[in-house]
């Protein structure tokens, strides 16, 4: 039975990016080798890191005076970097979600916290909107999309101090103006490869300006200096990584991204709004992600939920339960999810609607 | 042709973990997704994670009272956790290369640093005996095997105070009497996994005695208390280790090893010795390491590194190009090296010797 891959992350990537992998894996670059057993000083690595960097700023179309930097550690350890090398004094967070939130936590070890707004009072099913950022902060961290609860800031703010996001689960599914951030990070397992790296977007002038004395591996310009290799990079994740990267730019880049995940994100919500079953979680149209799709049972149907959950995997849904602090349903609707796997989830959705 | 590939690291890996994970990145544990893009949380990688910890204790012995983690980051990154987790307010350091003088630079953010020894002197090309270790120090830092100068601690030391072990680049070549230390670590890309994973196994009663914050993802407490779960661990990698982990033990675990590695470089030593051309650069037999073999030409035959260099790679030899710091060559013998590589090396080392 064919699967549909909707885990929220690690999450569906492309068949070729699999396919271009699990050779390189036998053979890599045609060393006889794997990727997996060679230097990552080597010239055929090298050369992957090389390229990985310039697709990832030509696809993102980063300005001049920033770097992209391809970490090990994931999202979470981004959570103390970036206050550790950007914090001085105070810094500004807008709390979205568990993710802002544990973002937040971490800053509180480096200085003064202020949060700017928080939408924690609905369980985080909407974007605050008009809060105010002080003017003295370092930076304000928003969190773009947020994976657990379905939510998404999906233009990019106008903010006084110098922003920074973490774009984990929404990460090339959009064109973003990069100039509006200082910087942007995320671990790499959603939209663009396997577990076990992390990127990075920086302004390169933000650094520096903290007095603190910061870890070497924990020091942005650590990273930046020598090209993401001061130490052994995570070797595979970023060959898959660039996989990605000319898998998106061959598929028409974020323009063509967008459009595909705005009628798939249409698709289902659509869906959702008809069926008598089903409810959004997230009302307000404007906030919902395009990336995380968050549905519960309509209350009359309420005892039906672990019924469709079953109803659904036997028909070959994957990773449709949703997270343990909504409930319910969530559909994740990534770059490398086909349509025909909504449509197939939908119909789905029809037939168990039909039998109620 | 066939390649012999002696890289320092990433290295070789067995082939049962290659193809078993070429199988696992276009299908796997029968999920019919890729290990690339299923979730963490799932309980097809939480049978990977749990068995890969047990077969890790297994495979090394190691007592009660110890956890397994594998984190995201590599052994670099371990350099700055050390200090964070155990320095209150003086620790050891033995300074016996690179590695360990870069991980001696992170913990002098934490604290007062003693070094007690160091062979900085002949560049590193000996292991110092006989210093002493203060009483009052929080831990003395190790590197047991010397990646870059070719040297080994091959024995377990006896120290007055908690010991904590860099083994990135010799874990599973021997028995280890855990009961010794306090902490090991090391990147895993050599003997045990591709790059994008550490192993640390703590002694967890050492853990929660300094007074500093430690950020969330720098405590290893946090590990130990999640499962290595705390965030999205490396799932390939650690995909990959557990396979390393089942060759070793099918192959008779660190036990023939160690059996294996004693031969295959006494092999290649033997013929460095005798060979005109070469010479060792760690001439005191028991300080040289059983992993990363250097050499270089003898004074009278300088003019030939380059020819030699060529000569070995067009017969198949990867990777023996020595490291800048040393010069010549050096001939990385990890578990998973054939003894058939060494004695192709040889062959073309005598072959090499012919023509001169
Ligand atoms: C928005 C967001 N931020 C951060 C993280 C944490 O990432 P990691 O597991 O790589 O630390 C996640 C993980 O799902 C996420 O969705
Ligand atoms: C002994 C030793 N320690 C630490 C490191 C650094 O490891 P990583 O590149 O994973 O940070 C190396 C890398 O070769 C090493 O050989
Ligand atoms: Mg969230
Ligand atoms: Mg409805
Ligand atoms: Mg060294
Ligand atoms: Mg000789």
């Amino acid at each position: 039975m064919k699967k549909h891959n909707f885990y929220a992350g690690p999450s569906i990537l492309p068949e070729y990016t699999i396919k271009n992998t699990a050779e390189a894996v036998l053979n890599f670059a045609g060393t006889g080798l794997s990727v997996m057993e060679v230097s990552h000083r080597g010239k055929e690595f090298v050369a992957v890191m090389d390229e990985a960097r310039a697709l990832f700023k030509e696809i993102l179309d980063i300005p001049q005076g920033y770097e992209v930097l391809f970490l090990g550690g994931g999202a979470s350890t981004q959570f103390c970097m970036v206050p550790y090398n950007l914090l001085n004094k105070k810094a500004a967070y807008l709390n979205t979600g568990a993710w802002a939130s544990k973002a937040q936590k971490e800053a509180h070890l480096f200085g003064e916290v202020v949060e700017v707004a928080s939408s924690k009072d609905a369980n985080y099913n909407y974007i605050p909107k008009g809060f105010s950022v002080p003017e003295d902060a370092d930076y304000l961290h928003i969190t773009t999309n947020n994976t657990i609860y379905g939510t998404e800031i999906k233009e990019d703010l106008d903010v006084n101090v110098p922003l920074v996001a973490d774009m984990s689960s929404d990460i090339f599914s959009r064109p973003v103006d990069v100039s509006k951030y200082a910087l942007i990070y995320g671990g790499a397992q959603k939209n663009l490869a396997p577990a076990g790296v992390a990127f990075v977007v920086v302004k390169t002038d933000i650094l520096g300006k903290v007095d603190r004395p910061i870890p070497t591996m924990l020091d942005y310009r650590t990273h930046v200096e020598k090209g993401s290799m001061f130490n052994t990079p995570p070797v595979l994740p970023v060959f898959a990584a660039l996989q990605t990267l000319k898998w998106l730019k061959q598929q028409g880049g974020v323009a063509e991204m967008q459009k595909r995940n705005r009628e798939k994100a249409a698709l289902l919500y659509d869906e959702i709004d008809r069926n008598k079953l089903f409810k959004a979680t997230v009302t307000n149209h404007e906030d919902r992600s395009l990336m995380n799709i968050c549905f519960v049972m309509n209350e009359e149907y309420a005892d039906l939920e672990k019924e469709f959950l079953d109803f659904a995997t036997q028909r070959g849904m994957v990773g449709i339960k949703g997270h343990r602090s909504v409930g319910g349903f969530r559909a994740s609707t990534y770059n490398a999810l086909p349509i025909e796997s909504v449509k197939a989830l939908v119909e789905v959705m029809q037939e168990f609607e039909r039998k109620h």
